[in-house]
């Protein structure tokens, strides 16, 4: 890995050398919510340094345009997207947090430039490309780096992220519905059949930064609508990696007048019964070496406020015993966690950094 | 029931006739937000009369003191609390809008006056009197009331309403899980057995106006949390009306950084398959008296935004067939027909007036 | 004006009658936010009938699309925009609810056939031909019609009102500066040469409804800015108004995150000593007649929830005797007595109904 | 100051040495909003080792009760009040963020004991002690620390502040003001008897977190309200700073329904014609070596969100020159460069580390 570092001695005529190896990171569709969030974390990143970003805009510009809170921290003038530009003499890694058709597109150039990839968009979470069209809209015609890709979810998958090239970073519904469920399927606690609820609710910057009508001021502020009933796109990757069947899982979305944050209510049959300290027993320890998740006690709950800002995932637990119900409360920031802190994250682990630098 | 209205003939002195009776009412907690909406509506009610206003305050005040936007409107001096001095002589109906025990408390003795009543609280709602313990935290004494209480709920209830001395106006959760499910269970559409989930999310009008570090603005404002889990208030209710049992139907309510409004997302498995054509028309048929709910077609679903500051209750649908699984969405305003335009439209059933007076 | 109104023997094959004379109102813009207040406030009008509904929209569609609020109102289908087809044989009064330049271009038209307009855009408002391409970037060319329309400030204009065929109905920061000065300045109470400064603070409705990434949640919610610094539109009406000169009259408004509402700090010189008790009795008194204004005792001052959602103007008062330093606090619902509550308000002085009709 | 700062050598057994000296730092009032900001900005601030927390709470309790999104940090219990064990072999520097009362009574023992104190309270903000009845309703005895009280505003004071062992930490909308007029009125460039209006906009942490009815949720969301009109207790340490008499300053604060983030529009005659550019340029000046303080370009201004979550105060301009019209909109977290921020920027001071260490 040192090759793609650089080091004091490497540094030279750009006159950036730290000490200690540094990772270049371009970021592609750096003006949009994930992009900018990704910026503020990387900014304070010891062993980052950004070297390239890009977005589609009008002309260059400089990135407080997009981003006013960033005025003043010396990163460079925003460029229009020209990831051909993107080799491995100017940078080591490209996130791109851009929708996933350019982001399908862009890829194995990137790859086949030699630098490592981690993809913020869905371009790469599903193994069969055939499941693209249906869920997706497009043929994805990237085999060889879908077969490489790994989906991001470290808490379940550090060894392979470790050593991928790219990374499908994953969807910020999906690893809040991953993360409550992960221990329990894992251990065989949950009756399947009886059908698992996600109920989740999400701030506004889920939805991105395009406008439109609905994603107007007035029309989000004082409502909360469900939307995407039965067909929401992070359904495939939460039955992908959760290996769940589709008639056993409903998930349903619904938009929030915050701006920031997800709150999921998962609800479960157990197998058979178990005492919420059971529950609360199973995920301390499946997420015990996890840095970044929290196992709440019995009797509080997560909640948006406890997450927003944070790069942590939070779980908390209710149990019906005499029924074998099982409420799991599961709460991240989108944004963070379910998105631009995962990404980094996943660099950590790319990098051999410890996993939560600059996260926590 | 000429007797308890007033003609223009009874008018007279307190130059208050109209043409046609009117009914004489007080509100007994009218500095409440529920308070204030009651005020509201029988403002622009042509048939009610405000005669008397009531709440626990340090001194008697004007009503825009604790309601702003109702100054100038001609309301009388909201008083310090003294039921005793409601009498059929000068009024027929006193809403109730105080917490549980003080109604449980003030309701004989307004009965045993001559007078109506609705009562906002829950003091009256469950037939149990043995169930109060559990779920309220305290005994329930008044046996002959509780006995002849009528639970509000008009599009269930209508005849016994009409009749009724006292009504116990149904809980704002209550009310929503009810109307999303009645339909389906007195069909025997629903596979009971599979459970049912009612993930409901609630403005913070709901939580009451007493003070607390929890429901400050920076503890609610971007933020969303769930609470009261397996153990709500209004559950009893809900499983008392629809005959439901506890292991069959969980809910779970939440709190939104809004000010009014309730949306429920209610996860239900079909007993056997339906399409979703079939559920709506199910819905529009048993609703298709009911002035103040709304059946939407399919495709589109109620919001918030659709109903908050209306006293109506609207109704979507969402039905995965090959899995017989469906999702009501159901919308009302906590504060109307949650709780004080549902209140005026017992009224109206109570004295013969159109179901929507005022409402709609 | 009879003649204009239908009346029980001309109402015949309409099969409308009503026992008293109604105005048939047309409506464009309805899609708007302004004309959704408007279509609210007209559906509980007593002596309004709403016979058609146009607005910029892909199709002639339900008006709930627009404004789920209204589903079940039995409004007409709202259509595509064609003002040729507005004519006196169909309709009476018409409101337009439309941007400036569809405005100027419809009303010569609705005027030549025999209708009445009450225009909420700012086409009409400045008498002055010549301003139009400085502050709103448009060639006036609707020459009579601007020299006979009317500046629909009731409290100020009541007569001309009732007069008028065309009414340029105020924008709703102007009518938020103007109640609050226009007693001070009448009286001569201001030291207008040291300067008046009004700052506003709106909710979103007052933006509008077109998509825009400056108004989208995320960019509004968690925010406040300051915008249009000494060239906001309704500088110039306010200034024709109240008399006064740019140089000394500094208004800035500012974007709140609510959806509605101005609440308005206007700071003024007075030209001598009073007291506080004083300003407020000389609002009392200018606006005693007034049925939308609200002039407030001393120690209470205007917010913005104590308007929202009617038709009122608030105006509280704080004066620094020592130093002639007077603080007015106006407030008013932008939607409502700043735009379609105005706009109605209008109506009702043109057809000889109550003022507040259906507004308070 | 070697001697006040640990040393590898000295840390010995507590096993919290640093390789360079670190500041141990006690928090009094640690469960309140300021203090939530102050232990983030601690946390990942290198210099600093939190080594205790008292707070007014029922009993000792882990911190994340109180600030639920600093679960899992390491920080040591929350303990009650007692000062009087905070001593120089535990502590290097107390912040004190608690109400002006305590603060006062607490700080001659904690000067006494040999701690450096920074008071994010108001009890040693001005000078003059007989000021403190009129204005904070309590007799102030303590004469010798309110002697050696230094103003902490590194911008204008920063070499007191280094020296100092008792800083009184300005308050956020003070900083606010101060920041957007001490660079023209040191410049001699206003027309000071022309009166100044500062017209500012604060979200509602600023309030504290002691639950008021007026503070619940309901009452200050899609709300907006002006309060303390010609009485704030900020004026007179704004006055006390500029050097201003009180006749010509007007300062309105106003409570936004957002958490945090003040928005000052100050109104400004100049004394002779500037241009946007040379003021700006003044300003560029003037905060030259301020390093978290953003003088914005001409046609740009600052927003809540641009300084939201960030220890900046941002700086803008607009300027009517033929009149001599100035408006300064100034922006900054009233938790950050309004208490937290800015108490850590004067921690930086005083031990000499760079300014803007963990806060840009």
């Amino acid at each position: 890995m040192g090759a793609i570092l650089e080091t004091q001695t490497s540094g030279g005529a750009a006159g950036h050398a730290a000490r200690e190896g540094v990772v270049r990171v371009a970021v592609v569709g750096a003006t949009g919510y994930a992009g900018g969030e990704l910026l503020a974390i990387l900014l304070r990143h010891p062993r980052a340094r950004i070297v390239r970003l890009m977005a589609v805009i009008p002309e260059p510009s400089p990135m407080e345009q997009a981003h006013p809170a960033l005025r003043g921290k010396g990163l460079p003038v925003c460029e229009l997207p020209c990831v051909e530009d993107l080799t491995s003499d100017k940078a080591d890694l490209v996130f791109l947090a851009t929708p996933h058709k350019p982001a399908h597109d862009a890829v194995p150039g990137l790859l086949a430039r030699g630098l490592r990839v981690v993809d913020l968009s869905a371009a790469f979470r599903l193994r069969d490309a055939q499941a693209y069209p249906r869920w997706y809209d497009f043929e994805h015609v990237a085999a060889d780096a879908l077969a490489e890709a790994v989906y991001g979810s470290p808490e379940l998958n550090a060894e392979e992220i470790r050593r991928a090239r790219l990374i499908a970073n994953p969807g910020c519904y999906a690893t809040s519905a991953i993360l409550a469920l992960a221990p329990l399927l894992k251990a065989g606690w949950v009756d399947v059949k009886a059908g698992i609820v996600c109920d989740s609710k999400s701030g506004s910057t889920g939805a991105g930064r395009t406008p439109s009508e609905k994603l107007q001021f007035v029309e989000v502020n004082e409502n909360c609508r469900a939307y995407g009933l039965f067909t929401h796109r992070h359904v495939p990757e939460i039955l992908q990696t959760l290996e769940l069947e589709e008639r056993n899982f409903t998930f349903t979305p619904h938009l929030l007048p915050v701006n920031r944050g997800i709150l999921s209510t998962v609800y479960v049959r157990l197998a058979e019964g178990r005492s919420v300290e059971e529950v609360r027993a199973l995920f301390a320890e499946f997420y015990a070496s996890a840095p970044l998740v929290r196992v709440y006690e019995v009797g509080v709950l997560p909640e948006i406020q406890a997450i927003a800002h944070t790069n942590y995932a939070d779980l908390g637990f209710a149990v019906h015993a005499a029924t074998r119900r099982l409420i799991v409360v599961s709460a991240l920031d989108n944004l963070a966690k379910g998105a631009a802190g995962q990404a980094v994250q996943n660099m950590n682990l790319m990098y051999g950094f410890p996993e939560a630098m600059a996260l926590a």
